[in-house]
């Protein structure tokens, strides 16, 4: 045949499972969004649209449902819930090599100390990607939707110049970005959530503190201070548009505007990815393949 | 002529301004996108194509930019800025009859006690309506975005049943809507974002801790936790979405689910409106026009 | 008591109904989203927790669904399927007042000739809001998201300076705006569909041929075009954001740009809204209450 | 140093240039959003907080303006955009070693004819994404949104049964997914917008020709009639969510419903991903590194 097929998988797609622990008091809740993602011997569906070996994506998503009743303390934490789910689609159904199932967990605070009240927190969305394939299990997590700013510890000059170069250099500007990262443990078992929160803060802490040349020196900072925090993560990965905020100029109105009004833009913005690894040791994966779980 | 012009009204909408005030130590800061409609002598500008009278859109962003700095102390609450925003359009622009300003204020929270860096809320967007129309000013508070969900305490059942109607009755249910209100004020001067917080307070509280036969009730409860909390407030409105949970039948799967798994729904949804007033007295407005300022 | 219930109604929002009509060859279908909001006698479920005059939001979806079989030639154009529930719930449910039914319609162009096969345009969605209360029926046809631009014949200058002013006068400008229009019928009956496509032809022909010297101008050009193409509409309201496109400065790079290269920005936008109406005549509908039905 | 800097790149994310030619009669547009990716000798920016190798991200956008006027004839198609803007920005500037620029084409249609008037299409977007990276240099075209339903010739039956498979099979239901697709071209050369044209054509017509089996059957009718029709294309990649339509249960209400209204479902949906190549041949390129490109 002159054709061939390439690259393929398939699975369902944000099942959106909301998990109420109504055994304990006060109750608890878990409010997940999981998508599952398979491959293995299916290329005889796409090719002869011989479905025998498809594991159905509605199944997938009754798995989901049932394993939250099923596997219901391993429900509580993104990172063990996908790790359940990924090992029983690989080790219960023949024809699977590899799952990759990813998690968004929409955090929610308690409601003014009532059992049973709660209000959806919106300052981030907790992230989780696990792919198993035999014995090979990576645990990625992360976090998007963290918005941050800084009025003032932030210059940006001494550039590189062109013929289309115009920016001025700024010894005091607004610094603001939606920070998205992933990190790489490298174990499957530990604290999820107060690994969360530690890298979380990190996070924060280090771009409010740190003196910044850059988003990319930032970057950098914030992913040493992860490092430092998350003795499991071996690598984290931050893509951050920088959310431009630019001086109004008043002067046409005869005013001063010491950087006190700014216009928040929407577009362009400038996006900076980087990574940061541990150079050596336990932390670090040198088997991960970011092209899967990133 | 065989056609004439009805209403009309004309503006700049989402200018996105961020004022900083770095003279005090923090620095303090506030995240708006106004939107400002005019009303007036404009006809010409539809009929004859003449924008002699017409106020340029452009000139409504400047105006908005330039009074951040201006009128910097109004600029720290988004009621306060639309008023000096919307009188200054009536007052000074003769050809405008009625200025309308909304705002939306995106809430920051200080990072780690650092003076300078701030992580953005998402649990709520706080708006205001200003409508200035000569001397008559109507002050609207209110929020969006809130999403709030209780896990017991709710009930459905005793309803009208007609041909169409499947559902079962329910003593027990996940109960979550994602709280849209706007309030009436019946004065123009308060401390409001005392009151902002008084009224967000109140309706939590009052989702959290009453006791619901429908969403139709909480918002009963809530509208009058609003008016006890707030005495300024006359009257409040809400929108709120019925975010269906359905509890998902594991009984295939040979596993009880008694209200612990449930499938969180996009659409369908139930919309439930509706205000509450005071029966009289200094807070009620009855010259309040809701087509306007709503 | 101290506080009274106000305006309220509640109904189901969005509910998502295809209806394929297998009986003809070709197939045919219709991709409705429609949303249902009841008035009437519904005190007691907000302020006694007592539902027994509540037809519940399901079984207005159920309504929904059964009507697309029950009245498969009514649902082929949103306007008549809006009738039919809009009749039934006020007719048939002794509680209700009033109801109002809107439908977003969704077209798809067969594809290719084929009998079975669709592509979905994305160039518009058509809408309707029906409004039935005891026998006042008002039907009110729109559109949304047809974005449209010109090149050329459009200027705007002479107008209004005040302190705040900086725009520049042009004589060439683009002009682009996504036109969301909703108009009224004086009748309800005609032939809906004919109908839309004479408003929507009006629209665009005199979008891209009438030159202009302010959007407000065009909208009232396009206002016309309507009322001259569509006699049984008595009304037509637009409101359409001035889609700005900036001329770049391309000086710093030792270019000319004679109005060939521009930015298309986001926020903020002028927002022009404006209706047009018959001056008199059988089209020219007193009873018509804007409120409810726009 | 513990830890190491890895993968990283920077740019400017979605320039909105809008280009008109108004030396053609009549005139003609483009209206793009352009991304560019940088790759190089920037680990100092990180570590060291050095800016002098960064070229700004504000200059990217510049370029992009600019170069829609300089390079005018390669901005009518967004593949000579992206090959111009990738190369200058390897060879001209020295510490550079790849770019990546990726665009969105947004289509216009012109508007009855008139000559400057324009309707934008919103049945599907067009893309692209050129690397270059030294001498090696890869073109990828692609759409997304181009949404495809068929009314029956879909069975989807046979499949693999566990204890989570609840699924009935089915040998007539309703298809339907959002069409996004990316395509590797052999060459750096062609009639881009006749490929593009080509390329859709084959993907919307073996769509709605082909008899289905299942998605991932039709994915590979696709991509088999898609190579077939355009000879520069190597490999094809799709990603299709499967946008359920479930068959409403009308029962209830005493009423058949053969596959006539449907339930369009948003959440979950399958997803399925495959890439379809060339076996062997001039068309195959083994060079190709998906990571970059895709």
């Amino acid at each position: 045949m002159a054709y061939v097929l390439g690259h393929h998988q398939y699975g369902k797609a944000e099942v959106r499972v909301v998990r109420v622990y109504r055994d304990t008091d006060p109750h608890e809740l878990v409010d997940y969004n999981v998508s599952v993602a398979l491959q293995g011997d299916f290329a005889d569906a796409h090719i002869e649209g011989d479905q025998a070996k498809i594991l159905t994506t509605d199944a997938c998503k009754n798995t989901v449902n049932a394993f939250a009743k099923e596997h219901g303390d391993a429900a509580r934490q993104p990172e063990t819930f996908a790790l359940v789910l990924a090992r029983h689609f690989v080790r219960d159904v023949p024809q699977v090599s590899q799952a990759r199932v990813q998690i968004e967990a929409y955090p929610w605070d308690r409601a003014h100390g009532t059992p049973h009240g709660f209000v959806r927190r919106g300052d981030h969305v907790r992230t989780t990607t696990v792919t198993v394939r035999g014995d090979d299990e990576t645990v990625v997590s992360g976090l998007r939707g963290l918005t941050v700013l800084k009025t003032t510890d932030s210059e940006f000059h001494g550039f590189y110049e062109d013929r289309y170069t115009t920016l001025k250099p700024t010894n005091d500007r607004i610094m603001a970005t939606e920070i998205q990262a992933q990190w790489l443990h490298s174990v499957t078992e530990t604290g999820w959530e107060a690994s969360f929160s530690a890298v979380k803060t990190a996070i924060t802490h280090s771009f409010a503190n740190a003196y910044s040349y850059a988003l990319q020196h930032t970057l950098w900072e914030m992913g040493q201070a992860v490092l430092d925090a998350a003795p499991t993560v071996s690598e984290i990965r931050f893509s951050c548009p920088n959310k431009h905020h630019f001086v109004v100029d008043l002067s046409p109105f005869g005013l001063e505007n010491p950087n006190e009004v700014f216009h928040a833009d929407d577009r362009p913005y400038g996006l900076i990815e980087a990574s940061v690894l541990r150079a050596e040791g336990p932390g670090r994966s040198d088997a991960f393949d970011p092209g899967q779980a990133w």
